[in-house]
């Protein structure tokens, strides 16, 4: 198994790394993204796993058919944020074909079909949608709107689609796809520091086995939200400090109230992106436009710091927008006792982070997730790393619970989300 | 003269002005600026004025011949910043041409020639050099370094030049031209409340014809820098507060530095343009530069701003670098005191823009500005606006200075400058 994950991960360490930066860039419906596509496939083929597509193109690979019963799947996606790192979604598809070997070789006999995912775009980096091949297939994002987004150089996702040899018309909604998902269990690297540090918020011993691995509970509410700030145009040089309207000066504020806010309020919030208008050296900037995103463990307190940086937006004369919510998404409660009772020493982990599985658990369908410890947090980044011993215990807690739930008839009892999908 | 004036204001209004902001976008050596040039060459040939271009490409059109003795000119620019106003440059030309028609009306006889000229590219909005055309011809702003500045798609100057029919070759220094100016006096809006303002810094009498004109007196030292502000990439949802290193904060904390040392030290300083790393909305920012403008009427209290703020970059693991500095620059005393004579009752006034009659300054060239009262102070921007008795009466005062300095033989003493433009 171990052989096997370490000749996949290093033909996948080349595949769409920037030679400047290390990072990846790995961006739906491109010629690096139809590589990925390819290898995936192989991988597939040279296993005898039958290989699907469905109205988004996310590629189904399946050791026995699911359309005689529905099956246990495994797997994540192999796209990249710009300057991304190797691990985030690679390493959840790398270790469900290794899940599939190990099963094989210590000669699993599964009752119900086994199931290996590798789903599109899942980070929105060129259309700007994140989970987009999960959010078609469930119709939590329309078909029409999906096919018209546009990525940085006004090309249309139907025009990707185009250019990528494939129908725009056949994207949307696949029922059938969904109903051969008996559970799915994704495996993720962490993208925080909760098993790399103890339980007590010191620094954790890294190599503790007995944190290399934790089960999901759920996904933190989370939201965008874009600010207005207005300014008055005027000259650098010639304009009073007491006669300006200095929309930069604005946005400082913003920035710090977010800050200030998520602090007392137990939250995260991060203002990532923002655009200055005019943009010019010795111009005061007479517009900015500033993107918020806030999450948190807790509902209330997230509204609570949006809610405190709107005010502040709003005693600067600006407006904001919602341009997102989703509220909390709790995975599968009997499926995580399960796993709980497979990997007894496993810790339990909320997560701040968006993930195909929260799509497919809103949507109804039994779902978890591992994680595997990151020991500097860091991610979406070309210094995303995880300890190869750690990865490795990553596929044979994998390994455990495809055995476990593929060998068993018990059918997980759904999905709790608190209040619907906004 | 009103007439004239009135009709050419009117001819230039619609060029390069854009729809949607009604601001002007007259960008040096594109279309628009080829029209306005030609706009330029057709009002001098009709008044039977000789036009020229130097090795700039700035254009000069001479009552009388330059190389029998040199001139007294005037005029400005007709190019704009992005989304600039009607008057920051076109009220210098449009008034240049007027006082001819005014002297011929008057039946001056001109002892010396009269010039008026029109600067190319003095906003920079395109190749990010501000007096490119001035700065060209006076070696200022070195030949090969010019033609190698690139615009925003990457088209150099070079480049430019022969998209526009012009050789690139022929680019640079030019002694012949300058030496034809015995005196060059540039007429233009104010872009700040000095006029509009009574003396005590109280809103003032907006139709007092005392205050309609000023006499430019200096240049404030100016100067930009450029910081960069260190983070950590990482993802938004999933890191905690106390594990970033977040660059937005980092801007945010200079953004209110920049300002507060401004204002403790009577000085003006502006962040007006930004670069955000990566800038996607769920990614903390791994690093910001920015840009600080900073001037104002005292050189050490300017240098003690940007000192602070470089403190404070410092502070954030960040550096800085000095992209340019322009120590005071002050108009020839001796021509300043004849349009004191000239003009008795214009108060004196400095100024924190940069002007082509800056650069002609510090290369040694008598020069002085008028400024035409602002009512509000606001400048590269759509709201730029002058009363056109305003405008009249900078014509007549231009005018009485024209006819002073051409029918005298008086030649002023000489620029100083406090130091060596760096």
């Amino acid at each position: 198994m171990t052989t096997g994950f370490d000749r996949m991960w290093a033909e996948l360490a080349p595949v769409g790394r920037d030679g400047s930066t290390g990072g990846y860039r790995r961006f739906a419906w491109t010629r690096t993204d139809h590589d990925l596509r390819e290898w995936f496939a192989a991988e597939c083929a040279a296993r005898g796993l039958e290989v699907t597509e469905d109205r988004a193109g996310n590629q189904w690979a399946w050791w026995g058919d699911p359309d005689a019963a529905p099956g246990i799947v495994v797997g994540s996606h192999l796209d990249s944020v710009p300057d991304g790192g190797a691990f985030d979604g690679p390493l959840g598809v790398v270790s469900a074909l290794a899940t599939v070997d190990a099963l094989r070789a210590a000669g699993v006999r599964p009752a119900r079909p086994v199931g290996v995912v590798n789903f599109v775009d899942e980070e929105g980096a060129r259309f700007g949608i994140a989970c987009a091949g999960s959010r078609i297939i469930t119709g939590a994002l329309d078909a029409d709107r999906a096919r018209g987004l546009t990525d940085a150089d006004g090309v249309t996702m139907a025009r990707a689609w185009e250019a990528a040899g494939r129908d725009p018309a056949t994207l949307g909604p696949d029922q059938e796809a969904l109903r051969r998902v008996h559970a799915f269990v994704e495996l993720h690297v962490e993208q925080g520091r909760g098993l790399a540090l103890a339980p007590d918020g010191s620094p954790g011993d890294l190599t503790d086995a007995g944190r290399a691995v934790a089960i999901g509970t759920d996904i933190w509410p989370h939201g965008r939200w874009r600010v207005e700030i207005p300014g008055e145009a005027n000259h650098a040089g010639t304009t009073r400090l007491e006669d300006r309207r200095d929309a930069m000066l604005g946005l400082a504020t913003v920035v710090h109230q977010a800050r200030s806010y998520a602090a007392a309020l137990g939250c995260v919030a991060t203002v990532g992106k923002v655009r200055v208008e005019p943009g010019g050296v010795n111009a005061i900037a007479s517009h900015v436009t500033a993107w918020l995103d806030a999450r948190g463990p807790d509902a209330p307190a997230v509204r609570d710091t949006v809610a405190g940086v709107v005010a502040a937006v709003r005693d600067l004369g600006g407006t904001h927008e919602e341009e997102s919510w989703t509220p909390t998404t709790r995975f599968d409660t009997s499926l995580v006792s399960r796993l709980r009772g497979i990997l007894p020493r496993a810790p339990l982990l909320g997560t701040g982070a968006g993930h195909d599985a929260g799509i497919l658990a809103t949507h109804g369908i039994p779902t978890a997730m591992l994680f595997v410890r990151n020991p500097t947090g860091v991610s979406h980044s070309p210094a995303e790393f995880a300890e190869p011993q750690d990865c490795h215990r990553g596929v044979a807690a994998l390994t455990d619970i495809v055995t476990e739930l593929c060998t068993s008839d018990d059918r997980p009892q759904g999905t709790q989300t608190e209040e619907l999908h906004a």
